[in-house]
């Protein structure tokens, strides 16, 4: 139950994934291992996934560790996924065996049937029970990201009571109980008695007396994101999950509320390269190469059309190369603009902070913003490309084109996500490319358009 | 010390923030300034950040609770200065009384030199010690996460005295108390004392009998970013903060790492665009114009340098008109490439997972990645532009060139993030536009280059 030792405070994690490379380098291959097995499960899971892929499965299979199950829960889906594919079934089930119940409920779902079945088997009565209540709720819910490990008390005991229990469950309090749940014979939840809540009162009052009506709990069908978010504006450690009868079926744990902000933040950065957030350093070239093919063969699609727009100016540029010279500074700049506003858009969205109401406002603010700079650009640009090619018509038509895709940027920015969010696109993911779509064929056909009718 | 009770669980984020929203479209201001102050700080903030800057000046100033000054420190920093800008003296000094220790070392150093003397001089001696503690330490490391709430028991007592001591204690032990720290008479930290262990074990044993010894204090100049994983990878709730003698001078609590987590996710996110984390949607036009203006100011240099390679190939351009219709493919195909490998390393970076070690297995199998994939998208794009063009020579320009700039677009990706990095120069926000001038650099060159080689 204890928290297992860290390491002095001198390793640094960077320093401690490079004593395990320095051995590897040295192929000391089972000091390497001996030094991990000291390590918790999310530090080995954490060296594990710095390392090529190789040496990855070599330690891996060193490693075997009555830890295995925890460790690889730890680890990003993708490098779970690859280690498991080489697990025999045995190795699998016990490391399923390991794992607590929300963690195994994650587990199962990506293994092949007869693995899962073979886990179902080896799980006591309890156990089983347990899995297929977490099992029923979506992933993304509450009631996926539970865990089912509720100690439970009832409001007429005294708090005397209460704790000659907990001395009797001693070491089976599990981890991170911050408070214990009140519920009645029908297993309704009641309200929550906070062990400092516990420990600060009279022994002679009742739970009912001294337990807290304030924590509302969740509905096991809640969104996990707006868990999340409670869990942050309410500064929680623990909350518990009721089911439509507002029976306690579970609780979250803020542990778990710590990964799934960490994996929101990088599914926006990594969403943006259209990389999954699980997505593997070290994943296999093939495996990679194929994911990345079809973002590329995406993009591609997206710059063929870009050039379909300049192919109907292919007489215009062949009078005027200047414009062929100047014509990606438009673009680019577009592209820049509106993903400024992509970008704080898809955040606000997020946040549940932009929705119909206020995403006029955001329209006017980014319109005007990009109003000013559109001018004060279009005038930079202007000066330049007007010296260089010795022509104020050029300068005066780049000016003009820079504005122009400046403020369809700007909209598009602002107004092109809520649109996927309403359609069920994840603006993360598409955004950037619908983006850089639009203010490249905007620039192009804006610059070379304007050109066409006022330079020849 | 209760939880204030949050809304009926019908009520979402969004829906709560469109109540308001309603309520100000019918120029209720009143109602929605009563409904704001029955919500706790985070979500007041929350509400706040989400509307447009006047409505949000105006229900401020209708607010004015006790609540303000958590309600500032919720706020990002942006719209936080932006409120503080408009609120006179005295009411600053209100809002300072009401913060934690670890919030007010944040919020006095946003502020003008008068308004923090008078601050100083309206706390008591201890608190003016406390905030000197927390302020002698820079903002990202441990000390300046810290807040100084400890409550400390003696090793030689026994598990009896310290509830009797918390009994006495009662609503002033300090909100999310999960542990104890156990200290010596010269404040050397020694062990923690959980909550659950304190209930689990029989009253008459010592804290020394039942203490943990295993929980690792972090040092007052930990960085802060050490502190999150670590927090991460031992699912801590609170941890004890000792100076460099060893002696206990704070403690860190999980909900700052929650949103510490939060901001480095941001961090990485806006940073891509050029935004920082703190960026208000709704800001000032002037002031976000600004903004954006340095950033768009910087995108033009890198534009106008891929014109300057362009403008060489004037000659080239004027002859075969098809290379500027194609060009702007293989550019944009090398920096979606491109990014993929510098959004796998930057986060590689951030989590302490990448260095000089592996970071050659990085470039070998992204340099595979970019080979496979440049083949490929090579014949493609080949087969397309030829057919486009009837031109056989075309089609196999575009195609080396696409394999080219694909590699060195991975090359620049996986190698670039790591110079930055040891630079001091942040990638996640000078990465992006220094990448995108590469690609289009070579890109331009590569397809131009080729083009004036082997067609003229």
């Amino acid at each position: 139950m204890t928290t297992s030792a860290p390491p002095p405070k001198t390793d640094s994690d960077v320093t401690r994934l490079e004593q395990i490379q320095e051995l590897l380098d040295r192929d000391s291959w089972r000091e390497a291992a001996d030094l991990l097995r000291k390590l918790p499960p999310a530090e080995v899971a954490h060296v594990l996934e710095a390392l090529p892929l190789t040496q990855r499965q070599i330690l891996w299979d060193l490693l075997d560790t009555d830890q295995d199950g925890e460790t690889l829960m730890e680890l990003t889906e993708n490098v779970r996924n690859e280690l498991v594919q080489n697990m025999d079934q045995e190795e699998i089930v016990d490391a399923a065996q390991q794992m607590d119940v929300d963690d195994l409920a994650d587990f199962i779902q990506e293994l092949p049937v007869d693995v899962t079945r073979e886990i179902l088997e080896s799980l006591d009565e309890q156990d089983r029970r347990r899995l297929e209540t977490v099992l029923s709720y979506p992933e993304d819910t509450a009631g996926g990201l539970m865990n089912t490990d509720t100690v439970t008390v009832r409001p007429d005991v005294t708090l005397d009571v209460v704790l000659r229990y907990l001395r009797q469950l001693g070491d089976r309090v599990p981890r991170n109980t911050d408070q214990l749940f009140v519920t009645n014979r029908e297993d309704k939840y009641l309200g929550t008695l906070r062990l400092a809540d516990l420990v600060t009162h009279d022994p002679q009052q009742t739970v009912a007396e001294v337990m807290s009506l304030g924590v509302q709990p969740f509905n096991a069908y809640a969104d996990a994101d707006d868990v999340a978010r409670r869990f942050e504006q309410y500064d929680l450690l623990s909350a518990p999950v009721v089911d439509d009868d507002g029976r306690l079926v579970g609780r979250i744990t803020v542990d778990d509320v710590v990964d799934l902000i960490r994996e929101q933040g990088e599914h926006q950065f990594m969403g943006s390269a259209g990389l999954s957030e699980d997505e593997d350093m070290f994943a296999p070239v093939a495996v990679s190469a194929r994911r990345r093919a079809v973002w590329l063969g995406i993009n591609l699609a997206t710059a063929f059309l870009a050039s379909w727009v300049i192919g109907h100016f292919q007489e215009t540029l062949d009078k005027i190369v200047a414009l062929a010279v100047l014509m990606p500074i438009v673009a680019s700049m577009g592209g820049v603009g509106g993903t400024q506003t992509l970008t704080l858009a898809i955040r606000g969205i997020a946040l549940g902070q932009l929705s119909g109401k206020n995403a006029l406002y955001l329209v006017i603010k980014e319109l005007a913003v990009a109003a000013i700079n559109g001018i004060i650009w279009a005038v930079v640009v202007g000066l330049i490309a007007g010296y260089w090619f010795h022509s104020t018509d050029i300068a005066l038509v780049i000016g003009a084109a820079m504005i122009i895709n400046l403020i369809a940027a700007a909209v598009t920015g602002a107004v092109l996500p809520l649109l996927l969010e309403k359609l069920g696109i994840d603006p993360a993911l598409a955004g950037g490319v619908l983006l850089t779509t639009v203010t490249d064929v905007v620039g192009f056909l804006s610059f070379l358009g304007l050109a066409t009718l006022f330079l020849l």
